[in-house]
């Protein structure tokens, strides 16, 4: 045995024990990333058949719900298992599948909105199709149900799926009105406690975040993110934090622009830059 | 069968034929986005063989392009098809070939370009086998040329897929000049009727947008995005918005800034921060 | 054979061999991305076994160290063939390895803040899983060690995957502190000179980079990138440029700024934007 | 271009054309072999749900029986289709799903039957999960079904899957009783018109075919193979022949003999050899 | 939901539960068959890595072996633990692993007897690299050593694959000897209980076997197949069966004959055939 | 480490090392089996584009045809290489290609003697889609050419896998005549030196054979297999040896024979068997 790898594995070991960690698989919950994703497809495939196909031929809609019913039910037992909690994950599913209709609506409102907002657009289908800002909405509100049923890990695990596809990080616990619109939208940061409302569309590289704070876990469930009224527009690389942060109805914000504070309603923000002539 | 799937079910049912999408996937063209990928991967490897092989061993380049030609020809007839445009998918697949020499020249600029503008770059193959910013440039302006012959949707799935891949995301209507070069590039956006001059430099997180208006689709086809000289450097996050927009050649445009009106030639314009003492 | 086939085949054929680049597979060292790939997540096992396993049962960890040692030893002694540079493979694998305990060490402590700055994190384990801005230090870190030792192209191939996957692109020269956290991540860019103290955080959108200069490849080597002190936050999209700014220690950098001098230890530097009331 | 790919492509397409074969891929059907062999194996898993799992978790029968239903009847019309025959192909999957217990009880004595002549089987699930000779006995059961129905080819696309993987070659229109038997069965070949009682068993190499005739395709739909009777037994490399030859119940078949004529119940038949001591 | 899958899915379940097989994945150990043909395929390396790579690059022999025997006392654990037989699946693997030297010796002169017996073979590499029979008499030969350990299930999973692919079917708990030649070999069969002496060889579709019996069962562990002596030929579809019959040595069994009863040592066993002039 | 694997390691690299065989990769040329299969199906795709098509869209026969010389050269001179002779592997690839219209053209007469003697074919698609034995025979006639050309190892390679497949096992040495046919096949065998006249059909088991020899390496090039003259029939597992056994014309051979001497035209042989009433 080489003596390199002989120190390095003592080492590394009394590392891992020693550690912050406690170590062997049993101890950790790691979900089934790609079992998760399966369902996320399913679960898109049941609301837009047409555009994302689950199947080879179409499948009747209530064989479709019962399966998607039974892969969903099937994590879900998994992940509150890991946190011992007690649980009826068919009838968690049964919940989440009641909601899809409503979340249904929603995003026909938000494939409306990316339309009206971009002339390069040539019909629904097109957004539904291939734009980014739309799927990664679209992800957002399967999770954000899911969330609200305390489920744990997976909303999360699917929106960091968005989050690597678009570039857009939507935490699940977030609430957004309907009509919401992200155009393009790589590097959108929208926090947890985050309240957004209707007609409200955001650029690429905006965030809606908290302040950062050495505060730490003592936060945890805290109003930590702005909340924005509705029909505001903000554009790109604009960075609004704070939770008591509050930006009123039909309001625009500048590009590049950072906010900590409340803006009144009908305002417009500007970052306003220095030109010197050669 | 499960009461609440019955529900779903039929409030899916409803939600679908009375909604405002067309139903049945016969409706919809649904291009074949990976078809698509595979033919724009066998274009880049007919410009770059060496850096990009598309075969296990070398195939003669007559050989190669005619394989191009063949699968290009069948993508265009499928998208035009979806049109109901009557069309010549050879003769559009044949324009596009003849136009393959001139962006050989200019990609071979770009990769010089990046080089000279990066102290870090050892030479141009590295450029040209993995820079982000020159992938992007790359499947730009092979989709740009797509888009001047009005192919449909094809152009637009080959710069998402650039999107996706790297986070830069150029319209392929963009008019873009000689020795362009993008830095690192996550969250750059050039829109659609974006004309930039040549030797210009734009690093991450640059917008060179729209502004967001209400009247949305009325504006299809007009300039909506902004002009850019020769020789400007626009530097991270600025964002840049409006058809009459210019920035004139010879300027510099600082971090951070949110521009919707022009700029003269040589100038250099500054988002001047304030800084407190603690 | 068709006409313009002829036409363009002759036309590119001219130009590749007329042009900037040598041609020929034989002259061009393309690293085997997907080997250095595996490599990379092999070492990722090594050091988070339960997180990232590597096999379907847990393997000795030094047989696992000695697999490590033998494919990176593989991938180093191709890319330094690559250059003629003579070299003992073997040994530098083995330098490489001795230095895994103490990237380990490292990461549990960035990982703690991760877990100390963001109240939505339940456990390390979470983070250590699946937060993005931990992947893409966990790469950097380990490819910041095989640059220390001069080896090609691995180093850069392994943090561009880590932007690509992430939107997060630290250049593997980069030297950075203890306890370091990057929130969310996308756009993120370290430079190759930078300098980062300890307990450092930074935001979606953040650059540490160099200010655009024509004298391009005469800087290879000089600092082109700024130094930050210890305990600074920087929010999102703020922008640092240059090798001779300083950030000070316990300095608050706010969003969307655009900094290219020094800043004194103990400053709040805000980009202040202007509010007009409709 | 070469002269001799010049030479052969127009000897090629001359022969192409003038040949015995209508060309261009229209006027084929090529039955789609995975597809096809897909819908056997969900069916297998519908009758062998705990040996053969379709899905990563258990599907409720009448889902899965669904879903059978619906791929089935899509190759059904896809194959009728390719001889223009009016059809009901959901009309003909319901006739076989109504096959399906009646199949499923007959497997069971098949695999009793396996059990009982093998000492080396454990039990009846090692005869289901891994018995060459019951897998394509299951898969003939299935096939045989299809051909009553007189669906073209999907029946013999099936068969031949079982031949390919077993060198067990039955014809889907044989006619075989319960408690079938075939041992090892490598070789194994069961004609068109076969027809075969109770408690057979078969082993490897062994013949039950037509005689070799310049008669051709006028014998189509004639008797052409033999008769077998119940309780016989047939050993390893027999060869019976011809539509006229009966084996009467309760005979034993020598291994290697050559059989063209009826033989009466209660006969054994040996392949006397001649020993020669050197 | 459609009447006939309502009644079928009634019937079947019905068929299921008062069926002769107890139903519920639990109930059964399904041997995770492609795992075991992985660690059979890293068993093969470990003894030919030349002709079988198991690896990208060479891996050192000791942390092959240790690989092995990972692999190997898992696939064991498991199936000891499906017939509940307390167990020291470690210890077993050590036992396999110790016989491995004997198995490279015993098969480095299976190769050998090949090459003597066909003058078509250019050397010992092509033997090794592709002969049928000598892949199937390796497989045998790892399987046996298994068998002798009474280990379930995992020695016949070996022998069903190499009877998949070479059509030769010979049961791990056969006794074969040494100089072991079998040429082209579809159709071999070689039972439980043969006991086959040294420089041996077998042609295609012989059978070594038991003679049928309504005994079945009680027969189990009896031995039912037969003796074959020191330098026995034993041409193409010779039929030899029962446990009472012994091939005495230095015989050649003539193709196609069926031998129920011993034969001397010294004969030539020849199936004399009728010849009619035409 | 484990003082078995010690051992065992010790053990087996003593054993390779004073071996039979020389060691190390590169003392071996292992033909890349998957290329050379691959190169098989593009041979057959040229053959019959409409049943194995080899791309998604029809390809032009010249490009075909070029890409196929490409390939297969390719393979010639990586195998020439390894027996260090020199070669021209393009002038070799020319050469076989030369002969692709008249294997085309037996290929044609091979499906047509198919036809004629299955009463069960629907027409002659159906046996070039899916009957074994004349998917043996196309793979023999391709092999057969290379083997003329006296390029070794890869028709081997080719007619191994259609071996694997069919279970045929025919030597590409063989010289067969026109309007072939072997029926279902599994287990037939046709030796190197074997000369076979027109119109004959053989069945499955049939072996055309060489006799058992000590005189092993000895005989290689020697004539050993037999002759069958025009319009002969063999039935299933007629074993027929020796390179001076002569089938004369228009005979019958029947089921499970064995010939070691020759037959004289019009003859009928067959092999009798005893019949005893129980």
């Amino acid at each position: 045995m080489n003596p390199v790898i002989e120190t390095v594995a003592e080492q590394l070991s009394r590392g891992r024990e020693g550690g912050l960690l406690p170590t062997g698989r049993s101890h950790i919950y790691l979900p089934k990333r790609k079992a998760i994703i399966d369902v996320l497809f399913d679960i898109r495939s049941v609301l837009f058949p047409d555009h994302y196909p689950a199947d080879d031929a179409p499948v009747p809609i209530d064989e479709h719900l019962s399966r998607v019913r039974r892969r969903l039910a099937r994590e879900i037992a998994s992940a509150l298992r890991s946190v011992d909690r007690p649980h009826d994950a068919e009838a968690l599913a049964d919940q989440f599948l009641s909601r899809l209709p409503k979340i249904h609506e929603l995003l026909l409102l938000d494939a409306q909105a990316c339309f009206d907002g971009d002339p390069a657009a040539k019909d629904l289908h097109e957004i539904i199709f291939c734009y980014p800002g739309f799927c990664a909405t679209l992800i957002y509100r399967i999770a954000h149900e899911l969330y609200l049923l305390e489920i744990p890990m997976i909303p999360r695990i699917m929106t960091e799926y968005a989050h690597g596809k678009t570039g857009i990080d939507i935490h699940p616990g977030a609430q957004i009105g309907r009509h919401f619109m992200i155009d393009h939208g790589t590097g959108v940061v929208v926090g947890e406690t985050c309240v957004i409302g209707d007609h409200v569309r955001i650029y690429q590289g905006v965030t809606l975040g908290a302040l950062s704070t050495r505060g730490g876990q003592r936060l945890a469930g805290k109003r930590r993110h702005p909340t924005i009224g509705d029909n505001v527009i903000i554009y790109a690389n604009a960075t609004i934090l704070g939770g008591e942060t509050v930006v009123g109805e039909n309001s625009v914000i500048g590009g590049s622009t950072f906010i900590t504070y409340s803006i009144p309603a009908g305002s417009t923000v500007i970052n306003q830059a220095t030109l010197e002539k050669e």
